[in-house]
């Protein structure tokens, strides 16, 4: 179950410190100019290395290795790559045996019966590079019909984040260390990541997706909600924890004469005078902006101590956590969550055959 | 898409006023005892006709065709039919050519250039009928490894139900019209709800499920993270907008030191000092409750004046929906969200072997 | 794994001597104007009860039960049933515990530890009933294209038939009792069949089945050849222990330059000088006819003394099977072969977005 | 499409003259010992450059990336990459635009709009490299089990070869450069090899696969058959235009009575006095040996002028095909068709939880 997608299939391989990380992209359509200098800018809006997030320095390069001929698609597998750089193990070496708390170590464990202890192997967030990489060719996919999607945090360390303008908040959002589109409050949440990480401790947050120009039709009946495919693509990022779209656990406060979106003409097409729904009725696209928010819990990685239990003696531990460790991951879950975003709407539109099998 | 499930796979079909609705269950393990009771129950459980709910009167009766000899599974696709009796279609002749604002009359025409008009055809919440049913079979395998499933509203129209023990808010829940856990706020809620039907309006809520007992190991790295698979599962359930495990929304405003789950040692066996994360740990089971919430939207149906644009005339009009609609859907959603938490946890038992090909 | 197809996806369920067999067509395309007269005869085709075949009297009438609207397809899943109506179950009881050669009676005991031994079960032909009426659906799409599927059979009982022209060939071997295409010897093949009947033995034969007019390009590289998934198609049709596609094994007595098909220029448009290849170069269609053979073996359901085992005594018995069988099966497996074929075309037609997902 | 299997899952990716070929193995189970000189031995049995075959010389050298963790098997993707080192595009420039008869060219342009002209691109045996890595990693697995597949030629160029015991067989062939596993018609076959060779010429044959110790109840009933499986599997060999099972097209010649497997009890166990069936009954494994055969079509590279068009000028022209080619693929294609074989072994044991999800 590493592979994302229908028509549109994304498998990513690889552990935090193995040799390295990849995907395969299979059913990308082909004809397709690929826009390298872009993934190397989308990895970079994920990277590390930056202000309040981890120190690891991984330059994330992206080496294709099929599927492209003189920079366009040929329709066969697209293999990326990207190697394991700056690898330190040693911190984990020497909690080998005492699952963290927070983290997969005891779950693999159970599941597996082995677990690669190095970085977080294959649960680390390290893999959600190569989502990014795949996302990074779906983007450009849809910016050929005008789709953008933007993301942004909503919330950090309970610290709320007002948005009017969807495209504005990304353009704000980009320019911030945080990934705050909300200038005023910005220090504030800033001041709590500190505060935290000064404790040792770690935030959470609230990041908000944005996709704009989507057309309607996409997502299929029943059990192919499109709602439910962008919970299950957002819901499986590494520390989320919750999900809604449009109005979401709010809409449950509200009447239906309240949340019912009503409909009208505008310009002889049909359009919605509210957009409570986030762009979706009975799990099909509206052709309103789909606007869905995720929750992220706060890095499990803390320097305080904890209480584990050492596997090998099984006898109760206090276990320090080391290695490098963002205090906030929502930054960075924001490229990942519009690169999960992207992912479902390439595939949705390939399986409604709003894209092609090939643009020559 | 109307297929759920990888190793237990159900397909639903039918619409809500076409001769019958129905489900196939195809990789149900051979060499179970179907208990057709509690089939009945369980359908009973989900049936309309009571107080708060719509008016439709349907038996809902099993008929089972087919991979069952002498009530024994053989191991052969189960498929199960469930006739659709008192249909009244005239309500919605009427407003044909008029989609409902909240509903997916829109986008299933903005799909398929076609819809039954008749009750929401496909996308009427009949089609979750199929769903008790099959999830009825797979509560049933469930209770053989004592797995027990619970679930009951959370929350009505903006009334919190205090829940303390989740077996305890179950079973105060089933006796409650409205299944509601908590006594104390109960009329309240049903104040509320009477108040909205009375101005031809409708309420929502949250519903909340617990899964006990659920087995550590279940769920799969990376994009089959049992945490996404049941935000997929919970949110194909029409209505749902919202879907949160274990704190949900709320450790996004917690600490790392407060939201982590200790680890300790319990009669020999690894446990955790909490439950913030709901029963999952890196997308797979730790063997703690599986807890989770879902935003149930108030019912589109409303005897309100709303706009909307008759398609044929391509004009704005005012648009007043009949029919017999639930002013609060939630109590109705329970044993759907069950059904679909029975569904992914066989399913992922079945994934990791721990429930067996045959029972013989 | 009842399941077949990506995009156009047919599920069959249902034992030969239970209530009722059937199918769930999901993925059909919307506003296809279903002929159910089309549909009665390519049952007939398939049914019981004429010379040289079983004497089960089946009128397998289908009831549609779902997906349709005044005779128009939804886009939602098309539910067929077929109730099993001439059921004689007592010959099998006596043979309950005494698996038949030749069939899968010991397989499945050894699969699932316990089988349907009433006809078969599952693995009785009689599935393949549904099978032929999820086709009847295909072959409807196909004909808006001009594609046809010819079947007939191409030998039997070691009889070869000739065959100059493909669509003659069908014409004739449709007015034929045992689907003969070559007039001059069928009598002689009747007569083997008669004296193998004569017997209470059996004979089996060779179906050959064309495609006329499938477009180039159908098919998926590496594991989704055309010529693979034809192979899977038909393989999975009981009784058939070969297939070959083109000149299939006599191409693997050919020079390279005598298989090779060469290529030219036809109106402007690249055809082949020959068809060794039966329309298929590296798994993907070539615009020229599709040509298959599948071998048939003789009928397992004979009337003579076999060894086998009593399960119950674990004994060596002698067995005599009694029933209502078919001397030869080939007839009656040209429609499901047909049948077969048009779920692949239509499926990569889809899949190549060729077939829109709504006629409207 | 590029994926095989459902539980034990392979992606493979890759053109024949791109940077790298490789796959991911995805559904490993744990806890599995790999043993790297295996693989090499399995790659090395495969690979170009011997006597009888292409000059390409590739050390086809395997890299693990992922799912490995000092030598044993994690559970995540195993991950391998294959460099292509010895390339020559040339001879491939000139003839860019008019595509070979007998080969993909035309096919992916007619799918694609766009073919890699390179070597034939993905459309290339070269793919198969990736198939046989990975099927070394099956074998592994399959060996813990007492599982042997056995794989040689069983005809060359119209030389048919005997058989009487298949380990022998297998034993003998490996010896042989064309896989023979008949000394005596050796010679003959090779003769007829070296002819064509010298004409500038190809030639084909067929290929004998046996799998023994393959225990009883694998495949799945109707559409999950393993025969149609492995006919799956084995046609999506590039060149393979036939597949029989057991007797195969012979048995269509048989009457029932001589076909059917007469059932026996040996040593308390239910056994067949024959095994016409190949190993199969009703597309599940009754416990004897797999027996299969597939036709290789001649290798449609030839030294000799055919006629094609240059798509340019759309004109047709004289076309003979350089590069490097092996007169006769059956020997390399044994290998492969080992790897499918294993391949399919694998996933249907899993599916049948015969295989657990961690050896640990």
């Amino acid at each position: 179950m590493n592979t994302f997608g229908y028509a549109f299939r994304v498998t990513t391989w690889g552990e935090s410190h193995g040799n390295a990380i990849g995907c395969i992209i299979d059913g990308c359509p082909a004809g397709l100019k690929i826009d390298e200098e872009f993934i190397r800018k989308e990895m970079e809006r994920r990277r590390p290395g930056k202000a309040f997030t981890s120190k690891r320095m991984e330059e994330d390069k992206v080496e294709i290795l099929s599927g492209v001929l003189n920079g366009i698609t040929l329709g066969t597998p697209i293999s990326m790559l990207i190697r394991n750089i700056d690898i330190d193990s040693k911190p984990y070496e020497e909690i080998k045996s005492i699952p963290r708390p927070g983290h997969a170590d005891f779950t693999y464990l159970a599941k597996f019966g082995i677990r690669d202890w190095r970085g977080g192997g294959r649960a680390s967030a390290r893999e959600t590079a190569a989502r990014v990489a795949a996302g990074a060719v779906a983007k450009q996919i849809l910016s050929r019909y005008g789709i953008k999607i933007y993301g942004y945090a909503k919330e950090i360390a309970g610290v709320k984040f007002r948005v009017e303008d969807y495209e504005r908040a990304f353009e704000i959002a980009e320019c911030s260390d945080i990934r705050c589109p909300d200038p005023e409050m910005e220090e504030i949440a800033k001041h709590r990541i500190i505060e935290a990480m000064k404790e040792g401790d770690s935030v959470g947050g609230v990041v908000e997706i944005v996709a704009k120009n989507v057309p309607p039709g996409l997502g299929e009946p029943v059990f192919g909600k499109i709602s439910a495919y962008f919970a299950f693509a957002l819901m499986s990022i590494p520390s989320v924890k919750g999900f809604e779209i449009g109005r979401g656990f709010e809409s449950a406060r509200l009447r239906g004469s309240e949340n019912n979106d009503q409909i009208i003409l505008k310009n002889g097409k049909i359009r919605f005078l509210t957009n409570n729904a986030g762009g979706i009725l009975g799990g099909i696209t509206n052709g309103e902006d789909i606007v869905m928010r995720i929750a992220v819990k706060p890095t499990p990685s803390i320097a305080k101590v904890q209480k584990s239990v050492d596997l090998e003696k099984m006898e109760e531990v206090d276990l320090i956590v080391k290695g490098r460790h963002d205090p906030c991951i929502v930054p960075r879950i924001v490229p990942v969550a519009e690169a999960m975003t992207a992912l479902v709407i390439v595939d949705c539109m390939m399986l409604q055959h709003l894209i092609p099998r090939s643009f020559v």
